[in-house]
Parts: C-alpha cells; sequence; structure tokens
C-alpha cells in the first residue's frame, strides 16, 4: 500500500425514508452519528489517508457540533454537498491530493479492511474496483403500463462502496457532463471509457436506509 | 374475506448461506424456530385458514420435536420438500382446499397483515397480487467474460411473499413442465398465461438468509 489515499465519503442524505428529520447519517449508533462512526472506522483502517467529507451546507454546523460532543479530531475537510451526488464527488475530487481515490457512502460504516486491500491491489490503468454482493430476492423488471416481468436475480449484483480509482483517471471521468443514469462512480467512470473489476463485497456492509437498518447497525457495531 | 384460504409456507431451505449446520428455518428467534415463528404469525392473522409446510423428509422428526417443545397445536400439513422449490409448492396445492392460496417464504416471518388484506381484494381473474419493494443498492448486470454494466435499480423491484393467487388458476399453472427460470410464484403464474399485479411489500418483510439477518430478526421480534 504504497500509494497515497484520499478517502471521499458523500453523505448528501436528506433522511425521507427514514422516517425522520434528522438526516440518516447523523442518527446514531452507540451514541455516536452514523457518519462519524464511519469516519473513525476509515481512519483506524487508513490511518495516513486524506478524509473528505461532502455534505449539504446546512449541516456543517451540526456537525462541527458533532466533532466537539465526541471529542472527534481526526484531520478531514467538509465540502459543501452538491445537487447531486455526481457534483459533490466532482467537488471533493478537486481537493483530492491522493494518487487513489475511494469513494465511500457516508452511511455504510460496516465495510471490511481486507476488501480494500484486495482492491488496492488489483487497481490498473483505466481499472476501478467496486465490491458487489448477490441479491438475495427475486427481482422484477417494470414495465410500461404497470405490466412487469420476471428477470433471473444471478444475472445481477447489488454494488456497493467504497468505489476505489486512480485519482487522475476518476477525475478526468468527473469531467464529463452530468447524466441522470449515473448513479455510481463506477457508471461515471465507465461512461468515460474505463473498465470495472468487480471483488466480493459483503452481507454486513449495509447501507443505512431504513429504520430497520439502525436496529441491525446498532447490534453490529456492538460486536465490531 | 369470504373466501376460504391456503397458505403454503414453504421451507427447503439446507442453510449453507447461514454458516450453520441447521438449516434457516429451524434458527432461533427469540427461543423460537423461525419457521414456527413464521407459522404462528400466520395463524394469529388467519385463523381460518388451511397450513401446509414443505420441509425435507430428513426434517420432518426435528420439525415434531419443536412443535412439542414449543407446545404448537396450530393444525398444519408437512409434506415433502420436492427436488426444486417449483416440486414443493406443486405437491402442497394438490392437498391444498382453499379457493385461494398465499404461497410464503417459511424465513419471511414480518409479513404484514394489511399487504395480504389489501392483495385478498386486487386478486381477480388470471390475476396474481405479489408484494415488491425498491432496490436499495444501485445494480450491475453481470456480463460474459467478467464484464459487468450499470443498470438502473429504478426499472427493477424485488420480490417478496406471501405470493397470491387463485387455487384453481396455480394449479393450472403448475401443471406446467418445470423450467430453470421458475424462481418464484409469480413467474410460473405468468407462463402459464396470467398477469401480476405488484403491491407495495416492507422492509420488514425481510428473508431470513444471512447471519446478520438473525440479529435483525432478533430486535425485530421483541418490538412485534
Amino acid at each position: 500500500m504504497q500509494q497515497s489515499l484520499s478517502v471521499i465519503i458523500t453523505a448528501g442524505g436528506i433522511g425521507s425514508r427514514m422516517q425522520s428529520s434528522l438526516p440518516k447519517q447523523f442518527l446514531q449508533v452507540l451514541g455516536e452519528p452514523i457518519l462519524l462512526f464511519t469516519l473513525r472506522r476509515f481512519y483506524t483502517i487508513l490511518p495516513e489517508a486524506q478524509f473528505i467529507i461532502t455534505l449539504p451546507t446546512d449541516w456543517h454546523s451540526t456537525w462541527n457540533d458533532y466533532l466537539l460532543e465526541h471529542n472527534c479530531s481526526i484531520p478531514h475537510l467538509v465540502l459543501d454537498g452538491g445537487q447531486e451526488r455526481f457534483h459533490s464527488v466532482s467537488n471533493a475530487l478537486q481537493k483530492a491530493t491522493g494518487q487513489v481515490v475511494l469513494v465511500h457512502d457516508g452511511v455504510r460504516p460496516f465495510f471490511s479492511q481486507e476488501m480494500i486491500t484486495e482492491a488496492l491491489n488489483l487497481l490498473g490503468e483505466k481499472r476501478g474496483v467496486v465490491p458487489v454482493i448477490d441479491l438475495t430476492d427475486s427481482l422484477r423488471e417494470v414495465l410500461p403500463e404497470a405490466q412487469s416481468r420476471p428477470v433471473d436475480r444471478k444475472r445481477f449484483k447489488a454494488v456497493q462502496t467504497p468505489q476505489i480509482f486512480r485519482k487522475e483517471e476518476l477525475m478526468m471521468a468527473y469531467n464529463q457532463e452530468f447524466q441522470s443514469d449515473f448513479t455510481d462512480d463506477a457508471s461515471v467512470f465507465e461512461a468515460w471509457g474505463g473498465t470495472i473489476l468487480m471483488v466480493n463485497g459483503s452481507n454486513d456492509n449495509l447501507k443505512i436506509t431504513h429504520p430497520r437498518d439502525l436496529v441491525l447497525a446498532q447490534e453490529m457495531a456492538k460486536s465490531l
């Protein structure tokens, strides 16, 4: 792990799916906001990395209050979240100093060190690495006029983060115009001409999206 | 709810994904095997229904032991699970006495009464009803030679159970030859010529597949 690293943690959510007025990145796991929990885990695993958090401007002062309350002195930059996740990452890349960039959802605290080590070894020229897992439920494709059809779930993988790229390449990818089908960094990178290598993610690496996820996160945090 | 109901609960799993030698339907939630927990919830919601459980033959005596241990006297039939889920359901339909059939995964104890009531109202001629939810993670399609491509997750829904049909129609559907792309009852029903109406499932209605699901199930069971 000789290359310098930047970790971009996106935290743009406004929490609508959580039935909570607080954005989901600030909901508490073991008495700590999820975003802080995620930052701490990264710092433990990659203490030399540069950390950049993108957060809607309205929540910067709340974040500062949390840092004080929890005595967090992990060095990091806080940038404005853009209108879309695309713009947040694009802004963050301007400030990233690492040769390699890890882009990560702020509400996924349970990523694994092994996955990151594997991904860093597999990174190559115009080749990004993303963790994926199998789907558990059967899948249907929604068609026009309330129609739908079954599709084979084995044909698909669910994509997780961190998604890992050479910084210079990802910057070039993010110089493209925004398109509405850019749902993650991998899709931006591929539209630019890069290829994606999929590695095994983990079912533990959940994205905290629904109230039930918070219950689970609480239990998982206890056993870390 | 004037129609007579049969509930077919499939429990064919051998537990390989659970890192446990016990099939996942027998793992414990609040001191009770999940399958028993599921049966009990159905009995509470639909006390008049007929219950049929499909279970691999090797596990019938274990199931009987559990029934005794937990003083369960809910009337139900236990049938052999077939080679595939398709064959299990097909066998169960031969014994089903209800005009309407609900086919359900034995490892999904947290279905909702509201969904079942809604589905029974929406059932129609050659129209089955299945609960679906949005996908949380980004999605990639796996292509030959280790290639993959991003797909819009909004085009897809994750399918849950119970899946609900008129019994006579589902029996005709199950008279078809088995095909490897029959992953659930909806796909069998459609291949026969039926249509599927999708209704809102729930994120709480999880399929207990991985160890982390068991942790969550434990917490959810407490708050029922």
